[in-house]
C-alpha cells in the first residue's frame, strides 16, 4: 500500500501544479475491501504526505491515520459503493470547466480526441450544495451512473477511473477537453467528436500505456521543480525508468 | 496587535500572489476604537512588512508608525465609521472583475457556491474618481450600504469582513465569483445560483472553519516559496498546526 | 548618463517580466541634442545592460557603442523630429493590444481611469510593414500626431512620454486598458469613460508621483526576484527609498 | 550532427518552456538521405537530452539510438518523403490553435505580420485520429500539400520548415497568430492580412536573421532559467555571440 499512497499524495501535488486542485479538492482509492485512502479534511494539497494519507471505511469512520476525513467523503464512499468497476476517484472545483453548470444547453461534449472516454456524455448534477450526507452523495453517485464524469452545478467536478495513475492522466484530459471547447464556442457553432470518431479513436488507444506516459511526464517535471521529495521513485534515469515501468 | 500586523501583511502579500493586489490596493484591520491599522501609501505591497503598517484615525491622521496613509484611506476610514461590524477592509483593481462595471445590465451575481455570501447583489459605484476625500468615502460608504461588497466604476473593488483571514478568503472567492461569470457568459445566458439555493449553501455553511482552511493553505504555499518570513507562524508541521488552531 | 542608460535598461527587462517585450521590441530616451539611446537589434531584452546602450544620432548613425541599432530604430527618430514634448519611446509587439487593429469599428478607447492619459483617442497606423526606412516613420508620426500612443495593424504598439519611468508606468497602463476592454467587449456595449470623465481624473492626478510609485514596485519586485542585478540602485530600504526619492 | 541533436533537443525543451509541447509531441530534423532525428517515445520532453535522439529510417527502423520512436513517426517520414524542401519538422498539440478545427467557416488566416508565412492558407486534416500508419501520414501529407502548417482536427498542428532553428521560430509565429485571431474574432469581423500585404512583408523579411534573433533569444532565457544545461553553447555573452553566429 506504500506504492498506492505514494500515487495519490503525488497526484494530488501535481493537480495542485496544474491549477486543477488548490485549497479543496481531494483524490481518494480503493484500499481493499470496503476501505478507502483519503487524505485528511485540511492538510495543505500543495505539500500532502503519503503517510498522513487516512484509511477510512465507507461509513466514513477513520480506522488508521489522524486526523478528520474531507467533509465532502460521502462523494467518494457512495461511488465506490454503486460502482465496483472504479478504483480511484478525484473531486475538484476547475472553475473554467464549472462554468458548463450554468448555462442551459451547453453540455460537455468531446473536442479532443483523448475526451473520447466520455464520449457517452458528461451528466450535470443540479444541486449546488456541498455534499455533506450520505444521501447527497447517493444522489450524486445516481447522476453519475455508469459514467466516468460529472458535474456539480457551480460548484465543481468528479472523474472517476481504474487507478490512480489512470484518473490523473483523465483529470488533465477532461479539465482540457473543457477548455478547448468553451475556446471554440467563441468561434461558433462546435461539431464535437461524433460517437463513430470516438469509437475509432478508442479502437487504437493504448489507455494504460497512455496513462504511464503522462505519468512520467509529470512526475519527471515535478520532481525536477522540487515539488515531490527526491526517494518517491527509485531513478530518474530514461533508460532505468523504461525498464522499470514497461 | 503583532498578530494582527502580521495577519494584514501576510494577507496583503498573498494577494499579490494570487493576483489581485499588485503596484497599488491596500487592506485595514480596525485596531481598537476609532483606529485602524493600514499600510504606508508606498511600501511595496510585494514585501510589507508587520512594523511598517501605521495606527491611523477614522481623520487619517497617524498615531504611530513612520509615513502616510494611501491617499484613497478615506474608503476604509468612512466603511468602519459606518458600519461598525466590519472589522476588515480591502480595496484593490482586479481588472477581469472590474470589467463589470463597463457594461449595462451586467451585475455580478453568484454563479460559485462560496459567492453565497454576496445573495443580495453587488452595487457598483458610478463615480470613476479616486476616493480622495472623506465626501468621496462617504458616497462609497452609502453605495456599499450593507452589503460585503462594492465595485468602483473603471477603478476597482472593495470587499469588507469580519476579520483579516476571513476577509482573505473572501476577496479570493469574490474575483474567483467573477472570472466564472465573464467565462460563463461567453457560453451563453447563465442561470445564476437562486435566493434559495444560496440560502441553503449558507445555512449549513462553517464560514470560520472554512475561512481558517484557506489561510492554512496559502500561508503554508507562500511560506514554502519564500514569500512570507520564516518564523511568522511557528511550526509548518500539520499535525502540530491542526493542534494549535482547531 | 549612467541613470538614464540604467532606467532604459531597467524598463526593458522590467517590460519583460510584465510579458509585454519579448524576442523583439525596443525602448528609447532622448539624449541631448538630435541623439537618442537604444539598444542594438540583437541583444537579450531580458538581459539587457547599461552599457550596452547605443549612442545614435537621428540618421540611425552610432556615435557611441558596439553594434547596430534594430532595423526599425527609424520609429524612434522620426517621433523624436516631430515631437519636440518626447524624451522617451516605447515600441513593442502586445497581441492582446494589437487584436484592436484588426477589427472595424472597433477602437482602443478608455475604460480604466489610468487611460485618461489617451482619451483623446488612440489612431491606428494602416500599414503593417516593418519600419524600415525614415519614411515610413516619418508616416507613423504622423498617424501619431500629438497623441501618447499609436497601433500599428496586425505589428504592434508606440507610446511616448516625457521620461523613461512614466514611459514604463504607461505602457504597463495602455495594455491593462486594451485587455480591460476586450474582456468588457465580450459582456456587451462598453460605455467608456467620457472625456468629462478622463478631464475629472487628470484634473486632480499626480502623474510623476504615480510614475514613481509604479517604478519603485516594479524595481523591488525584479531585484527581489534577481532579474536586475543588486547595486543598480543603492537600496531597497523602504525608509531610505522614500528619503531618496522624494 | 552533434550541433543538429544540440539544436533539436533545445527546441523541443523550449517549446515546453513556451506551453506549446508538453506530455506529447514531437520534432525531427532530416539527417542525410533518408534519415532522421527523433525522440525516443516516451522521453520526457522537458528534458530531452541530444544523445538520446534516434536515426530512424523512413520506414520507421531505428538504426542508431536506444528506444522506439513516437507512435506518430509517420508524421514525420511521409512529410519527408513528400517535400523534399523540408528539413524539419514539428508536430504538437496546442489546445488554443486546435480550436480552428472544430468550427466550419473559421481558418487560420494571417492577422501578424510574421504570419505571412502561411498567406497561401492552412488546411485542416479532417480525421481525428492518431497517425499510426505510413497511409495515414501519406494522408496528411497530402493534406499538408506544398504548404507550410496544417491542422489535424480535434488533434494538433504540423509545422515544417528548412531548417530546425527557423522550425522552432515558425512554430512561436503560428501559435501567436492563432491566440491573436481567436482573440480578435471575439471583437467583431476581422480583417486579416490581404495577399498584397503578405508579399510586401515577405519581400524586405530576413527569415534567416529573424530566426537567427529568435533562437538567440529563447536560448539565452532558457539557460538563465536552467532549462539548458551549461555547455550547450560555448559562451552568453553578447559580444563573442554577435561575431559567432554573423
Amino acid at each position: 500500500m506504500q506504492e498506492l499512497r505514494r500515487d495519490l499524495a503525488a497526484a494530488t501535488r501535481m493537480l495542485v501544479d496544474a491549477g486543477i486542485v488548490g485549497y479543496s479538492g481531494h483524490l481518494s482509492a480503493r484500499a481493499g475491501r470496503d476501505r478507502l485512502l483519503i487524505q485528511p479534511v485540511d492538510d495543505v494539497r500543495a505539500q500532502l504526505r503519503p503517510d498522513r494519507l487516512l484509511v477510512v471505511t465507507l461509513e466514513g469512520d477513520v480506522v488508521d491515520g489522524d486526523g478528520q476525513p474531507p467533509s465532502e467523503f460521502s462523494i467518494h464512499t457512495e461511488i465506490y459503493r454503486a460502482r465496483p468497476d472504479v478504483e480511484a476517484v478525484a473531486h475538484f472545483h476547475h472553475d473554467p470547466t464549472t462554468v458548463f453548470t450554468l448555462v442551459d444547453g451547453s453540455p460537455v461534449v468531446p473536442v479532443k480526441n483523448h475526451a473520447s472516454r466520455w464520449a457517452a456524455g458528461v451528466p450535470v448534477h443540479p444541486d449546488p450544495s456541498h455534499i455533506a450526507t450520505a444521501e447527497q452523495g447517493r444522489a450524486l453517485a445516481a447522476t453519475l451512473g455508469d459514467g466516468y464524469a460529472a458535474l456539480l452545478r457551480a460548484h465543481g467536478e468528479v472523474v472517476v477511473a481504474e487507478d490512480v495513475r489512470t484518473l490523473f492522466a483523465d483529470v488533465v484530459h477532461f479539465v482540457e477537453n473543457a477548455l478547448v471547447l468553451a475556446s471554440a464556442l467563441a468561434l461558433g457553432p462546435v461539431t464535437p467528436l461524433s460517437a463513430a470518431e470516438c469509437a475509432r479513436f478508442n479502437a487504437t488507444f493504448h489507455r494504460a500505456r497512455h496513462a504511464r506516459k503522462l505519468w512520467r511526464y509529470y512526475t519527471t517535471v515535478a520532481a525536477a521543480a522540487g515539488r515531490l521529495p527526491a526517494g518517491w521513485w527509485e531513478s530518474a534515469d530514461p533508460k532505468a525508468d523504461i525498464q522499470q515501468k514497461s
